[in-house]
């Protein structure tokens, strides 16, 4: 009690920060323009529903060939389109990949339009122009005026619930659309069966099964109108209708109560008067049409619009203030906090109301005694979205782990979660980071699951023979070139995981596994050629791959990334690492080359995912590989430099702008870099209780424990030039290196940076 | 108890009935050459699982145009054809349309093939030739060899399990495949999806989704081997196949344990020794792949196939033994108890072992205190099929339309069923004669289920103004032939639905809607044309439609009829249809007329589903709305006619042969005509407590009811010449009409026949 009172203290003490609202600073906007791949709209943390824009609904093919424009809408939205298709129900949040937009709602006036027509002539169907005059994007909530229709636009949501209020002018002939066939990234086939039943003239069910990134997936729905319609109807848009026999008997297209195909759509028909608000309730389910409507009754009693609005804002600010920055500048302030807003989207929560979910083995469990999630982005958001949940919400973080451990024993290959979705599994690059999650966490301390089966499931996994090389891997200590296509970088992925499953071995005293994976935990050191000093393609008769181009991403043996960047990746093993590429001194160098070189165009060109500006030199912050690699000066006699480049990135790379963000936020894990950058430290290895100091750009911060405990940041005479570290206090004790403990943070207490202008 | 010993020294007397298992006069094989459309395969009565072999799987497209063979193999099986497909797990009998074909199953040895191959020949494919002398076509059992591979296959089932046993030669490479493209009308983007989940080297899960003449149609499988497989493979041939991706980190191709697509086969492949038999247990359920697992779990434990063949014929033996007949025929025995299988194969249990089902809402719903059963066929079933139930299992009759009360509470358009299977409804054919099962169940004090909700479900679907045409019914009397294309055929048979609603209201004392239908039971009158004595569209100015032929079925406003054989279409009112269509002597003059005239063969070309034998002068057999002409001799002063015209058809329409049945079985309601008239008696108003007498067939029966009682029939002096009826006595009285009501019957007795070969 007496620390809470300290608290408010605090608060009041330092001015601003006790009125203010930290949502106020979030703007999801943010990296809606170019590469971030985030999306305007409404969620509230880990929801279910994030309803939210299109701008459009690119398909996958164009003229019979793949479309490339299909990448810049993983989520729906992009900053520079006039026009909005419509409002759907579900978005990664910036995704190098694409999925999911769900159950698109178009509400429009007039003629009745069916087809959302193109991007460059709104008249051409159902879409409307619109200017981000009218727009406002915050958390839980997004506006827009739908200028075809004079027509605004309000969107909310709860966990399970989008919640839609439409302003409609005085109207004959209003309309609300509902277009099954609209999705994110339509692959051909995409959309396997839909379905809709209009139970009466304000309640409608369906569903939706669709086999994309996620291969077989369904999504329920049920979704009620505050104002019953006068009238409805159905288009099926189907290459060809099965079976119609005696059906003819209705006549299905209008006011009929039921329809399925693979290519449906739906309108309502109102008449509206000027200013009339119709809304709509519309909630998801992953197991039943019936489990969607308890989900909808659960969470959304009335049709108090702002109330939900309300409680979804106030979760926001529950989640943002579990940490409080001191700073000056608002840009910072509106980073900061839309970082915790970005970060803290995903994963997703998974289940209905009652706890049931369907699982990777298509059956439907219940999640006993925790909330299931789904949305694992884990080759992302293992390096510092986890460790950040581990702070903050190490509650939360173990239900993500009981939830991945479920999916384990779902998973018909008996694995852990790679990158998965809505009971899917895609499988997405490489590694199995799962491990280092579990890891990070029993090495940590989270007592919210049982260690000793999420380790089971770790080795389990790590054995997985027939895993993208894994078998070669294990046998021979590194993946043959010839074997796989991305050999050097999986190799390096899987020993920096068979570190973590060694780790949280250790800690669990079964000293078998820590043996077996600590010895495998070395194999980096076999894809490193010492006569180039990079890491290379081996073939498997032992010697290095003779075309090499340390530059080049392209069929290199790594994943988004080239040799220069990946040469760094043993996050485990900074040190050794060190030591093999020729100690302290030339490592330095490398460093230093690597963020200073000047990287030709045709290099650029070839990188995934990230804007031009999302390079430094040759290092790629938008891609995750190198996230860590600004903290190595760390662990050399010039710590300084991981001070300037952390500033450095931390400017260049986030701008609270729409193009605000260098590439793919990726779930959260750009996000959960600037937090930790931001406050000072960064989690250099998941797996390992050590976080490596950087150079915080606030001027405080205070971290809320679960434990109850405060966490407390002192940043002294920091700003944009005072970014070296003069010295830094713990408890008023001063560090005599760069790296605090996870346990130095759970305790509580202050760790107080002194900053200067100069580095020595 | 005295009873019961009475009836055990019946049997005793009459020599050869004591011995005899009624199950060997079972000829499955009945039906499955030409138009019968049974299937020879296995299944227990009214079983969820009808395990039966595919001698092709005809596409329903044949180079781009409608495949007009399709029609032949409703149930997957001709009997002239000469090779083998494999053996499937769902079949429906005697339908006059196509739909299942679930999960096709064939061993082979030898070079691997997944393509099925063509009919004319073997080698072509994976089917084999076969011989009917190999072939055993038994209750709950079928046996044939397969002579490509010299492999013995052999079928039996429980209500929710197929039971495989495959005797194998020696081989190195004998292969079980698993063709999930298979399925019997395979419309173009029947297969919605399916899926195959290899759990381990001897259990499968999976799928398969379609839309058919079911259009959302899903059934889930498990399938276990009583031997590991040494490897297994998939084939994917969708068209197109979805996003792959990081799915390339695997080889899909072989041993991976799951797959999922629109068009998948897999292989398993293993080494098997001289005559080794490889089992199958392949589990139906139609909420889950784990529903499925816990069904078999729950049926067979162990792999004993003669214990699961013998359980399942106990199980007709117990079916069949409700009526025992005597006869010096084999032939009649043959037909009687073929027609006993047959009629009690459908409806269809629909439900887990623990009473969860699919709904028509897309639900999963649990069966409280009822069996759950689908696979209504009732424009057929309701005439005869339903009523035999009433009397020989009246129990499971009330659980068949507690089924149907929780289709109408579950459907979109709250109908009751019309022709229902698998959680869909195809509105195949016309009415609504859900309301002919009920009102009879209630009208014969049927006490199974409640029949006030019953009643309101009846009523609310016979105001279902958009449901074809009924609109226009209500409103004016008879349906406008402009708006519709079986105007008077529908006109009919709602007045005959109608009067069932009335009697079942009258009998519940709820005047109101006694009064109401009545009334419009008297519809029929409306579209009766005294100038030309027949039943004629009518247009909506009330006069009758100028272009008219009484003989032709097509576009003359009936369905599967003529204006001759519909004219006879008023079973609730035949005296007021003889006062309508000029009194006695014209009505039998007509009726003369009809059994006599010589159709010529133009208008038989046009007679769907029946062959050239199922005509009898213009009386059509193999279509259900003359099947109770021959009784309304019954109503004029020529009753022996009755009695001569059933005798004949019974003679022509039903053999103990392959070709036997002159038109579809209808899901039993042709077998069931036989049961009735074979006995002497026929429901020719269900809703009607009374039963019009013919001339019984066989020479006495005995009936066991559920209540206990015993009704007997003695047949004296009965052959193929003494066909009329001297005279009749109900328990030593005798009868001064040929009319019988079901108290009659319920309460146990005694009916004699006096047979002679004269009729007056």
């Amino acid at each position: 009690m007496k620390k809470f009172i300290l608290v408010v203290l605090l608060f009041s003490s330092t001015g601003v920060w006790a009125q203010d609202k930290l949502i106020d600073y979030v703007k999801p906007i943010i990296g809606t323009q170019r590469m971030g791949h985030t999306y305007p709209g409404a969620t509230v943390p880990f929801g279910m529903v994030q309803l939210s824009p299109e701008s459009d609904t690119i398909g996958y093919e164009l003229n019979g060939k793949y479309n490339p424009d299909v990448y810049k809408y993983c989520a729906g939205y992009q900053y520079d389109d006039k026009t909005i298709v419509g409002f759907s129900h579900t978005h990664f949040s910036g995704t190098g990949h694409s999925d999911l937009g769900d159950f698109l709602i178009m509400p429009t006036i007039g003629k009745l339009k069916l087809n959302p027509g193109t991007s460059g002539d709104s008249h051409s169907g159902y879409r409307s122009a619109f200017s981000h005059n009218s727009e406002v994007s915050a958390a839980n909530y997004y506006k827009v005026k739908l200028d075809d229709y004079n027509i605004t636009a309000e969107l909310t949501t709860t966990t399970r619930v989008g919640f839609h209020q439409y302003t409609f002018p005085a109207s004959d002939s209003a309309h609300i659309i509902l277009d099954l066939v609209a999705g994110i990234y339509n692959y051909p086939d995409k959309n396997v069966w839909t379905y809709l039943r209009v139970v009466n003239d304000t309640l409608m069910l369906g569903y939706r099964q669709t086999s994309g990134w996620a291969r077989n997936r369904i999504l329920y729905f049920a979704m009620v109108f505050s104002k019953p319609f006068n009238s409805h109807g159905f288009q099926n848009y189907d290459r060809k209708e099965t079976y119609r026999g005696f059906w003819g008997k209705f006549d299905q297209s209008k006011n009929f109560p039921e329809i399925a195909g693979r290519q449906l759509k739906a309108y309502f028909n109102f008449k509206t008067s000027e200013g009339e608000k119709i809304k709509i309730k519309f909630a998801l389910s992953p197991v039943s049409m019936e489990g969607a409507l308890n989900n909808m009754k659960a969470e959304v009693t009335g049709w108090d619009f702002e109330e939900v609005k309300n409680a979804g804002q106030q979760q926001w600010e529950n989640e943002l203030s579990k940490i409080t920055i001191q700073s000056g500048s608002r840009e910072e302030k509106e980073n900061f906090y839309t970082s915790m807003y970005h970060a803290l989207i995903n994963p997703t929560v998974y289940m209905d109301v009652d706890g049931a979910y369907m699982g990777l083995d298509r059956n439907i469990h219940h999640a006993n005694g925790f909330t299931n999630y789904t949305t694992f982005s884990l080759w992302d958001t293992h390096r510092a979205l986890h460790p950040l949940l581990n702070i903050i919400e190490p509650q939360r973080n173990a239900d993500m782990i009981r939830s991945m451990v479920a999916h384990y024993k779902q998973s018909p290959e008996h694995m852990l979660p790679v990158w998965s979705n809505s009971a899917n599994e895609n499988w997405c690059m490489s590694g199995y980071h799962s491990v280092s999650v579990i890891a990070d966490a029993i090495v940590k301390g989270n007592e919210g699951f049982d260690a000793n089966k999420a380790m089971d499931a770790c080795v389990t996994t790590a054995y997985h023979r027939s895993f993208g090389g894994l078998g070669y891997y294990i046998d021979m200590g590194y993946i043959p070139d010839e074997k796989d296509g991305v050999s050097v970088s999986s190799t390096l992925e899987y020993a920096y995981d068979d570190w973590c499953i060694a780790q949280a071995a250790k800690k669990l005293g079964r000293t078998d596994i820590y043996e077996e994976f600590i010895k495998r935990s070395l194999n980096y050191k076999n894809v490193y050629d010492p006569s180039v000093g990079f890491m290379r393609p081996k073939l498997a008769d032992g010697s290095f791959r003779k075309n090499f181009d340390p530059l080049t991403t392209i069929n290199q043996g790594f994943i988004e990334g080239n040799a220069w960047n990946y040469t760094l990746y043993v996050p485990h093993a900074p040190k050794e690492l060190i030591k093999m590429m020729g100690g302290n001194k030339r490592f330095v160098s490398y460093m230093d080359s690597l963020f200073t070189m000047d990287l030709p165009d045709k290099y650029f060109a070839e990188t995934e995912d990230i804007t031009r500006d999302g390079i430094i030199g040759n290092y790629v912050h938008g891609n995750e590989p190198s996230h860590h690699v600004a903290y190595l000066y760390d662990y050399t006699d010039q710590q300084w430099k991981t001070q300037e480049r952390v500033r450095m990135i931390l400017k260049r790379m986030y701008k609270p702008t729409p193009d605000g963000l260098g590439g793919n936020d990726d779930a959260g894990q750009m996000s959960a870099w600037y937090i930790f950058s931001a406050l000072g430290f960064y989690p250099v290895a998941p797996g390992s209780v050590e976080y490596a100091l950087g150079s915080p750009s606030v001027n405080g911060a205070t971290i809320k424990l679960e434990n109850g405990k405060i966490f407390t940041i002192i940043v002294k005479n920091q700003n944009d030039t005072n970014v070296y570290i003069q010295k830094v206090e713990l408890n008023g004790k001063v560090l005599s290196s760069p790296f605090i403990t996870h346990d130095d943070i759970m305790n509580g207490g202050e760790l107080v940076f002194y900053m200067s202008a100069t580095h020595e």
